[in-house]
């Protein structure tokens, strides 16, 4: 077992040249032994995104804090805290922090994909 | 892409005799089309607790709200909002509300095992 705060994982940035202000701490993940899935807490700056892309893996996502937007089927949606997404394989989306404090959101992938 | 609110999902009772005063909301899943892995969303009242259980797949849980224990590696450990846990396969479990509040987390498991 293991048990830690949230907010004592390192956040590191995400260095994909899409992404704008957006830090990730992985959680849940391979260094632990997680056999099938990674658990991820990511942080959008207020004027940040992550890359709007797709991919042949799922998300599925738990809004903590924060307000913004997810681009997904061809248009943006609203996003507050207490909003579950699930983004299907192969759909094109993007979180955008429109709010003025920190977007921040869980994001669990199947692990292998995760490591492409 | 699904997006709702985590609060408007139906909770149902943990019917297992094991379990005092829980419900569940399976906030995404096997209806929605997820592939892999499963997000729920635990509540428990005060007083209330899990199984104390084994199993062969593993658990990745997010502590939203209130405050407890968990019971793992043989002992019992606090638990508060913003917390992360791994519980490995086969590792003894049991999540306890020991506060005046509902005790709500997120627990990801795969989604073959979780249906047995």
């Amino acid at each position: 077992m293991k048990l830690q705060k949230a907010l004592s994982v390192e956040a590191k940035p995400v260095e994909d040249p899409q992404a704008k202000s957006v830090t990730m701490r992985m959680l849940v993940g391979p260094d632990d032994g997680a056999p099938n899935f990674n658990m991820r807490l990511f942080e959008i700056a207020p004027g940040g995104w992550t890359p709007r892309h797709k991919h042949d893996w799922e998300h599925e996502v738990y809004v903590l804090k924060g307000s913004g937007t997810v681009f997904a089927d061809g248009k943006e949606h609203s996003l507050s805290a207490g909003d579950c997404i699930f983004i299907p394989p192969n759909d094109e989306h993007q979180f955008i922090n429109t709010g003025n404090e920190p977007l921040m959101f869980l994001c669990i992938v199947p692990q292998k994909q995760s490591q492409k």
